[in-house]
């Protein structure tokens, strides 16, 4: 699939799934419309992550979804994963390039300008910006006040891959992430923790959706 | 190189070394007549890793050693290692032959016959036994008790592939575990938390040297 197509993200995580499993989420977010799902749980051993893998690459094959996997080029080909995304501490993405070729979709988490075009320049198809509002969801360090909007649109100018916004978006203040420049949006707890994760998906859908429809209607004159 | 000729074979970590770089420990192994090092380090990030695994590629290269990732089959394929050791948690080992190819050395680690019967079957090219004497450097929940020289006797009657003891051995306790019918012995601190790694090495090799001879020789008659 094209990164461009990647309105809704969602990256698993089950620390945060109220003791669901991850296929069950997954199920749902893909119910509700999902457009891509990156399998994280790095804390977990690889023979864990590689058979959640395989049911996860049949439920998002099925539907059509994408599927990324976090870090390890190894299980996204063992698993016959969409694509990787590495961040800053993984392998670098022009090595990944190397080992998985030029049509599986690379990501890379990109915070500042630098660290954004460098990607680029490396063979990056996609970038994930953020946090745009501050997270406690990830296992790192997070920037807890966030990158706000305004560094979207500043690596949305910058770069020519589609960016998409992760860290503390709900589908309340998705609309200024789209409105920066960014594709999409990749949420953890926002789907995950969620009630209805289905319900959840849908909701991010329109609100992504509703801010681009704003942005694509040409000003009135008069 | 053939896991064969796996006679001495070191297990990198920088958690026992005293505060000394993987590389001046892996030199040193080098200098001392070390067969393979394994590249393990579990719990850094694959950047670091990555890094690491290129200046040891280098040292190892140079000197004709095998180099030997842990875990990671993509990190073995960007440093171009020989191989990669899976214990019971990694990638499955028939899913890392597919990725890897024919050529590549593949080890298991096993504690069991049954481990070892179907490592084998999966096509792995050798195992790591262990713990033989009981260990406290992994990270990893060990065997304390150690299973013993038996259980290599046990594991290399029912296999037919090459079997390296680890696991607490020294150059002093290394004799019974090549005797039980061990090409080679795998160790970690005796060499990587040893005054002098080289001299240490070498009195390895000597050892496990000395256990093959005496195993070589025929027995007297008269």
């Amino acid at each position: 699939m094209n990164p461009a197509t990647y309105g809704t993200y969602l990256v698993t995580q089950a620390s945060v799934s109220a003791g669901r499993e991850t296929t069950e989420i997954v199920e749902a977010a893909v119910d509700g419309g999902i457009d891509v799902v990156q399998l994280r749980e790095k804390a977990t051993d690889a023979r864990w992550r590689y058979d959640l893998g395989l049911e996860v690459r049949e439920l998002t094959a099925e539907a059509g979804v994408d599927l990324i996997v976090n870090d390890r080029v190894d299980i996204a080909q063992a698993i016959d994963a969409d694509g990787v995304h590495l961040g800053q501490s993984d392998l670098p993405v022009a090595v990944a390039r190397d080992l998985l070729g030029p049509e599986v979709v690379i990501g890379c988490s990109a915070s500042t300008v630098d660290e954004a075009t460098r990607a680029e320049a490396d063979g990056a198809d996609y970038l994930g910006v953020g946090s745009v509002y501050g997270t406690t969801s990830k296992d790192v360090e997070a920037d807890r006040a966030g990158v706000g909007p305004e560094r979207i649109a500043d690596i949305s100018t910058a770069v020519s891959i589609p960016v998409v916004g992760i860290g503390g978006i709900t589908a309340e203040n998705a609309g200024p992430v789209v409105d920066a420049g960014a594709v999409g949006v990749a949420v953890v707890s926002e789907i995950t923790a969620a009630e209805d994760p289905c319900a959840a998906t849908d909701s991010l859908a329109a609100a992504v959706e509703t801010a681009k429809a704003v942005g694509d209607t040409p000003p009135h004159d008069g």
